[in-house]
């Protein structure tokens, strides 16, 4: 039989990429599909080959190929994504970033550190051990720093510590035509020319492939403290919420959860917390005088806003099951209803709008044939809802999401605060960007005129 | 006498602005002259026109004019730039921001406001003013928001609350072609697509012109106190203030003044400081109990690395008459030297290195032929040095400024911390970003192909 065109341009391109890495590039059908799709109910779309660079010069390569034959480039790390950025929509090359995995260096004094994009951010904070130092960004899942980036993400600790955006300093990148370039620079600010790192941070591998991260670090806190405390109403939750980051109260975490959250969380933790609007809260300090000072504040006015009783967990243990209670809510949740997919949103809202929002997105849910709840960064005015689908309710969910991010946009928000946009969440730009999402795309007609970094992602070409 | 082409099309442009602007544009040589230099050394460049518009409209509409006639276009706040930001090199239109000066927008809920470009910092913290809330960031200068965004200022409280990059939420854009675009959204995070607003923030006028700016607010701190400790030698300063941050003591102020500097200040300000290399603290917190918490942290770590004496600053008079000080080092120094010109550096370098930084260029300045000082915002490794020049020492500064920037870099660090590119330091960015500054002339290219946003500035295309 004849090989079509296509088939010996990838033959080609399989011989090139084997020069380069010998044994780490795979055509295995099992390996492809292993890579086709992240967390998310999105369509997978198959690779045509995996790779598993271990140096950025070998990325450098990798791409040069992908020029030389037209291929896509899809860089993957942990395959957490939940807005299907992972997907080889258009087959191409998977960059598997996970051999890219060494610490190359820590700043006691400068408090930053260089990581490669493989790295994930439990494998960071074990490096850290000792140091006094510590990352705080934490999404759910153990993600990849260059993921993490590459997405924008954030976490719990977001209004302490900020997001990716203000905790990247700079950046190695392989541009679409194979250039390297180096962003930012280890000083801690500077004013020299246009920001090439925050335009990095955040463009999901569609601009170029971020090979290493320079990351700023916090300081490992002298005292925690945490405590939990249920809420008559969600607007008394959100209202102290308010006041608290009003007074300047330095809270470490601030997360909500609603009562169908809680009842998840109770049955898959074993724990026993009342089935009411619920806020965790952790603080940071420099002393136990300091954290619970900050945990006094926020207890008288959890109070004056209908908190029923304020429960302070100051051991170690009580806080890690609390936080990992929190951290399980993506697994506690699936439990409530076995077999079911899950869609989860991802609005965010000024917080002023927040309880508003939340108490409308309930009334709706309550009229929805398929069980839900919302948990949130109410710190950031972000917050998610995971809906529990059986085969025939995807549609009525999706059409849920919609109107859910309608809602946030009308109030200035937007239809992502930390997912990212993928290939899930492209058809909310126009309403949020306006005339700026030409602007983007005139971007990526600029570092990508071919279209081949991670296609069909952020903005369409076509 | 015939009229040249080039004086026709100023004619047109000039009857087609006055159609726009009535009497708010002025071709009257003195205001031209006004609008031809910052505060810098720059040699000065007069524009064909300045224009003072009132809304994002007429903005736009200027713009167009700058189209149609190929006229460069510069925007203008409070004059007050370091780098030669606001002069026309190459003449056209001068936008003078400082009639669109309207705070449009506080909520005190969400912590941020939206303001015109042309309001300044002093005009939006008196508007604060009862609000509980405030705006920190602050150059020496009284320089207008617009003007700050555009060059990613700072000053001496970033290292508690960021600098203009971390504190802009949002933007009005007018672009090169006359689209208006809206970036960012009012939710605190988002990840809805590229990072337009950080892009727009330091990019000085040369990518459009910045016509709204929303800014994130903080808490007016309850509780405020400083102090005053001198250092037998640099060195113990710097690694104080290593230790101060590393351990997470909540300082919002920390500032370095070498002996020179402090000579200055002693002089111009009628105080009685030990000439010795000297740090001045702030802390700010939600009580008594707190900052004085923090204040005595700083002072056992001082203590431990030749601090000559902790002097606590509690009552709001001496901590005006500090910060007052410390604000006028700029006048305190051209003090010393009466009618000499001010050359004023900005490196920034990764706190490591800071002291060695110091030290070395100290060391040069001993064998320089003019007196020079030193100040710094320490907690970010950024440091200015002014030099005071007679008319035959330009030259030997210029030379001087050029080593120290080749040292910084060397170090990791910038050229510029939070001055700005401007035309002064547009030498040093091929060092400083190496093939990503190909990537900036891109960029340029992209968002103005003609070069008609504030020609010569941040990147040469020709």
């Amino acid at each position: 039989m004849t090989e079509t065109v296509a088939e010996s341009k990838l033959k080609a391109a399989f011989g090139e990429l084997q020069e380069i890495l010998g044994e780490r590039v795979s055509e295995a059908l099992v390996v492809r599909e292993h890579h086709s799709h992240g967390e998310s109910t999105h369509p997978p779309g198959v690779p045509d080959f995996v790779c598993f660079p271990q140096s950025t010069d070998e990325v450098r390569r990798i791409v040069l190929v992908s020029v030389k034959h037209h291929l896509p480039v899809v860089p993957f790390g942990a395959g957490t994504s939940l807005e299907g950025h992972v997907h080889a929509l258009r087959g191409g090359i998977c960059v598997d970033m996970r051999q890219m995995n060494r610490v190359l260096r820590i700043s006691a004094e400068d408090m930053d550190a260089t990581v490669e994009a493989g790295v994930s951010r439990k494998q960071l904070q074990k490096t850290l051990e000792n140091t006094g130092l510590t990352f705080f960004i934490d999404p759910g899942a153990d993600a990849t720093l260059g993921g993490m980036t590459a997405t924008r993400a954030s976490g719990t600790t977001a209004v302490r510590y900020g997001t990716m955006r203000e905790n990247v300093l700079g950046l190695t990148v392989v541009l679409a035509d194979g250039r390297v370039i180096h962003t930012g620079t280890r000083a801690r600010k500077s004013s020299a020319g246009y920001d090439l790192t925050r335009l990095f941070v955040g463009s999901e591998g569609t601009l170029g492939v971020i090979t290493e991260v320079t990351l700023r670090l916090h300081a490992q806190p002298e005292a925690v403290t945490a405590a939990i405390c249920a809420f008559s109403t969600i607007e008394g939750a959100v209202r102290t919420v308010i006041e608290v980051i009003q007074l300047g109260v330095s809270v470490a975490r601030i997360e909500f959860m609603d009562d169908h959250q809680v009842d998840a969380v109770n049955r898959y933790s074993g724990l026993n917390l009342a089935l009411k609007p619920t806020l965790l809260f952790e603080f940071h300090g420099v002393s136990e005088a300091s954290v619970a000072e900050a945990a006094r504040m926020a207890e008288t006015l959890s109070l004056e806003h209908g908190g029923q009783g304020f429960a302070w967990q100051t051991t170690l243990a009580e806080r890690d099951r609390l936080w990992k209670a929190r951290h399980d809510v993506y697994y506690a949740t699936g439990a409530l209803r076995p077999g079911s997919s899950v869609l989860t949103t991802d609005v965010c809202v000024p917080i002023s709008r927040l309880a508003e929002c939340i108490v409308a997105t309930r009334a709706e849910l309550d009229q929805a044939s398929f069980p839900a709840v919302m948990v949130g960064h109410v710190g950031d005015g972000n917050f998610h809802v995971q809906c529990l689908l059986g085969p025939d309710q995807v549609a009525e969910a999706d059409a849920f999401a919609a109107r859910l991010v309608d809602r946030a946009q009308a109030m200035g928000g937007t239809c992502t605060g930390e997912h990212g946009v993928g290939s899930g969440k492209k058809k909310y730009l126009k309403a949020e960007h306006g005339e700026a999402l030409e602007v983007m795309r005139d971007l990526k007609r600029m570092f990508d005129p071919e279209n081949r970094m991670n296609p069909g992602k952020v903005v369409d070409l076509d």
